[in-house]
């Protein structure tokens, strides 16, 4: 683990979803930049003291003289750490599962995209909300024409701790354009909702409007966006990503509308799925029951048993792991995906920064 | 009553509406141009066959021959009709409540407002969605700053019933621009959205950038629209309408964010309004309890007894009702209202078609 | 009207569902035992003043006068008035309706009964739940065997109302037993719950035990309520009904499970009846949509525009009087409906208090 | 681990309990009485084939002769296997976690109790419920007298899972009295309903009336209980457990009463909480938010990002290892939960089987 040391929230969760199948053990860290602090991390995780290094290339040199080195890299640090550290795990030889945003900026991610194909290397980017079982359930129920064709797409992603003062570690770093890069809240929950839109659709985004602003006085990354969509097929779409609803927790919800029905899912009721028919009744699925394959996949309790954001965050590592041993139809997200949200962002930043209106989007 | 013919939807419920709270009789109508079905629709809703008239014109000539007259003239009618009907009844000295849209478009609207300046009687518009009493708590609480600053408002009206082929006579008067006028969705269902954000937040929209859409082939007017606002605080504003989210009934909701609170309202859900607070609980209100004197007062029953859009609707006649007689503190939206609405219609539709980007905001 | 005079709650509603759809007109009333209350109701009710009489026999003796006299008489009073109202009424040849419980006794129900056939006049009662569009549409399903055979049935009616000290009109009588009669909650809401069980499973009543206590100190009649019940296809049931549960408003649920299927509605989530699969998925069906026959009819909106209370009590109110009028399929719960109702109080407090066990239950 | 073998589903739900905060590890099984089966369950759960044992006397003396041997037994097999395996578990000098219901009748309890107080071993009962952050809330919030005096508890746990034939290894043994013991579905989800009364609340049931019964033709065992209770402040309350309401997941969920407030958690809507208030508002308390110190440390994520069964079962394994360790505060249910919960079983099946009316309770 590359990133992850104490006061991180997101290190214990990676740490917690990558264990939690048994496929994956977490081993060696470079969890700080601070070499005592990456010691203390070990320590608190409970892996062998010489195994919590004190950077990057330490844990690359001495997970390589191992004969039971490390197998892959996972990258959890602020986005501006992304570029360098899977380039050198790349060049070390080892595949990676970066954290969303893929990077700081688009130019990195290019950058990336380049180490990525010519290192060969399976790369996996954790866009966890496509790992819940009924967001799976939706691709495929989509993919099978339930809806028909797709006409409007409306994600919202509302949050609202950073409405106030934003203390701690976590607003920190994602306030400092140094470290957070290019975008605020659309690069920190936009490329979620983006990306579950694309996930769940299987459509395209091709043009876009954004309107993006720093709302908290004296901020210099956006904190509220709204963000119109064109899709491939011509479908409409709306994205809303907010940091400064107040009272809103992680209030990540999809609606898609075909012409033949509508589907809705809200991750913080993560355990069902709506879907709308034409003659204004519903119905409603629920994970660990009579589902399709991947969706029962990703399940590891019955119905009514609820499993949450860990699992669905498991569910990507689980995948990897597979991937990574060639299991058939086991990928997750990967560069394409990583470079087509930080285009997302880079684009949707100058298009609202420059009042561009309607612009192309395309990796 | 003008309009509210055989096979109308709203006329009945204006009728039930009107006479709920017996401040009101529905006596007399031209409930239609064609006079037979006038005289057809008098007979249903059982007034005396004289007071069924052919046209507007001799509806206004026959009562006011009348000791027991009409006391007003409610507007139910297509549109296009609104103008000229109002003014005529305006003209016979009666004051007026009309239907949203206040006009087919914005000429119309300026038209209507001076015709209403210049007679000099109460005129109102059957915004009926903020005659529910948990849209007036809302109203109140935000006045009284539970919500700290205003900062962010999202309004959405999803609907589903245009999604296919719509047949009937409720679909095919709004989808023709020589009936509804310049917009189709926007003001047949974005007009409610529109005033139901200024009504609730007591802020004024200042500038908007709108994305109309006709999404279903062959309709001149749009069916979709994805319209972002700034309100004259600053604050910044979503607003979204459609009529082709298959499977959605009548879904308003608005949800308002301040500095120090967040707040919810569904019109499928109304009797209950949540209140969010920074720390991440939420207070549920309820309708019927002890709430604020505006909520109460638009309230039948005790809580737990469901009251809906029939007696939202009611609380905007009974407050024109006690307008027309002078009580204080009882006035339904206005011309003002009425002309704000056909200014966001006619400001949205063009912006959209032009690809205006943002353009200012006003009447 | 007999009683409804001021004070209390349930005359409005009662005279907003009666007229709401403009087949029954409020003209008359002995709204109070006391004349100048009695005239105050009138006068608030907007009726002639000289038809707001100062009791039973005088209303029904200045009426019977008229040549446009009143042409039923609907009992909203105080339990212990219905029988002695229900017999004049119907001695002097007026069919009644009347508010539930039948009456304060199960002796009192009998000798009503008894009236009633020597009457040959049309009674009914005002169980206002069974006039909810999805109620009857969740009778209709399971009368279509949609659920399979029933074999549990759950009914709640929580309310909080009582919890503390009761003040006002409403809580003063029903909490003394010579106006109330035998039973307090079980008869002010048990018998709601009850009537509701029967009447969507189609099922009897035929076993019951029963643990009823008055917790709030002092009091002398039942406010908490739990029957355990048993059918005559042999299903079991529990009934429970509080009004000491504190923050309930009015939570009427009712949850019936087959060998095929499940059903859950809600009183305060009215538009909505579920359907449970065995499969773990659910359908949400809506009023005023595509329903059947008896939904539709009680319905006056579209899906979305919710209708509630009043309307429900309208739906009574509306089929009494084309029961009235002779018209086919519109019945409202007659006499034997209130018999067991009152038999069900009966039991269920002698049965409690004397700890009879398991005790058979019949009319 | 004993029992978990392959085809039981809370095998590997027990493993990732355990696992999920690296507190403890599993290295050791008795998977199934078939050592062929055990060897398979091993090798699934990836632990060394050596320790995984034919049997449980095996894998106590392999682990004996180990210096790094199991430091406890966790007990997962059906319930008649609880009381060997656990005295085993016990005499070679092993704490135990053991799943519920204790054993498979009331006179097993009482031995297992003995040998628990003889051994002097810390021993666990796997109530999974009370791990529940929002469970813990609850209690605390109780216990500081937000609701007043408790007056009404309704716990329910409705399942549908055995409404039909029931397949698969699961309901086989839930079905059979030789391997479930005296109770069916009172035994398998009512204990953790009564469990989970007394836990909340702070009160101890001292009588109760029971109604039990095996609704689908042909079964041993109760598939259906109703019970009703006295607490030991003389509260009321009724506790409902079904496993044949078809449709229904695993819908466990606790209503709380008191004079100054109510209280509502439902397992399938986890993360929340609800109180009531006499004045009819709400309030909704949300996992990973501000709340007391005990559901602070019963949760892993931040509000908004769902925790689930796993986690509640995770905290339930790491309060047991902390409680190994000796730290101050983390405990779990112990013997007299579990000897409770088996007198609960012991007492409802035969006062209902006997029609004894209401009987004391107690252990």
């Amino acid at each position: 683990m590359i990133g992850g040391g104490p006061g991180a929230f997101i290190g214990p969760v990676h740490r917690i979803a990558a264990e939690l199948d048994r496929e994956i053990e977490l081993v060696a860290g470079a969890f700080s930049s601070d070499p005592g602090r990456s010691r203390e991390a070990g320590e608190a995780y409970g892996i062998e003291p010489s195994r919590a290094y004190a950077d990057v290339a330490a844990m690359l040199a001495g997970e390589g003289e191992r004969s039971d080195g490390i197998d892959f890299v996972t990258i959890v640090s602020p986005n501006h750490h992304h570029l360098p550290a899977a380039r050198a795990a790349l060049a070390a030889g080892l595949p990676v599962l970066c954290d969303k945003p893929l990077t700081a900026n688009l130019a990195e991610a290019r950058l990336l995209a380049v180490a990525v194909r010519d290192a060969g290397l399976p790369f996996g980017v954790t866009y966890t909300y496509s790992g819940y079982p009924m967001v799976r359930e939706a691709r495929d129920r989509i993919a099978a024409g339930v809806l028909g064709t797709v006409r409007k797409v409306v994600v919202e992603y509302p949050q609202g701790w950073l409405a106030g003062d934003a203390e701690g570690k976590q607003a920190e770093w994602r306030l400092d354009p140094a470290r957070a890069g290019e975008g605020g809240c659309i690069a920190d929950i936009g490329t979620h909702a983006f990306q579950l839109a694309e996930f769940v659709t299987g459509l395209r985004v091709t043009r876009l409007f954004a309107d993006l602003a720093a709302v908290v006085p004296g901020r210099q990354l956006d904190d509220d966006a709204a963000v119109l969509l064109r899709f491939d097929n011509g479908a409409r779409g709306v994205l809303l990503a907010s940091q400064i609803e107040t009272g809103e927790l992680n209030g990540l919800r999809i609606r898609v509308y075909g012409d033949r029905g509508g589907l809705v899912w809200r991750q913080e009721d993560q355990t069902n799925l709506m879907l709308h028919r034409p003659d204004g009744s519903s119905e409603i699925l629920r994970a660990g029951t009579a589902l399709g394959e991947a969706a029962r996949r990703a399940s590891r309790t019955p119905g009514g048993h609820p499993e949450g954001y860990l699992e669905a965050f498991a569910n990507i590592y689980r995948d990897f792991a597979r991937q990574l041993r060639g299991e058939p139809g086991c990928a997750v997200p990967g560069i394409e995906e990583g470079l087509r949200g930080m285009a997302f962002v880079s684009t949707a930043v100058a298009a609202s920064r420059d009042a561009r209106g309607w612009v192309d989007f395309g990796i």
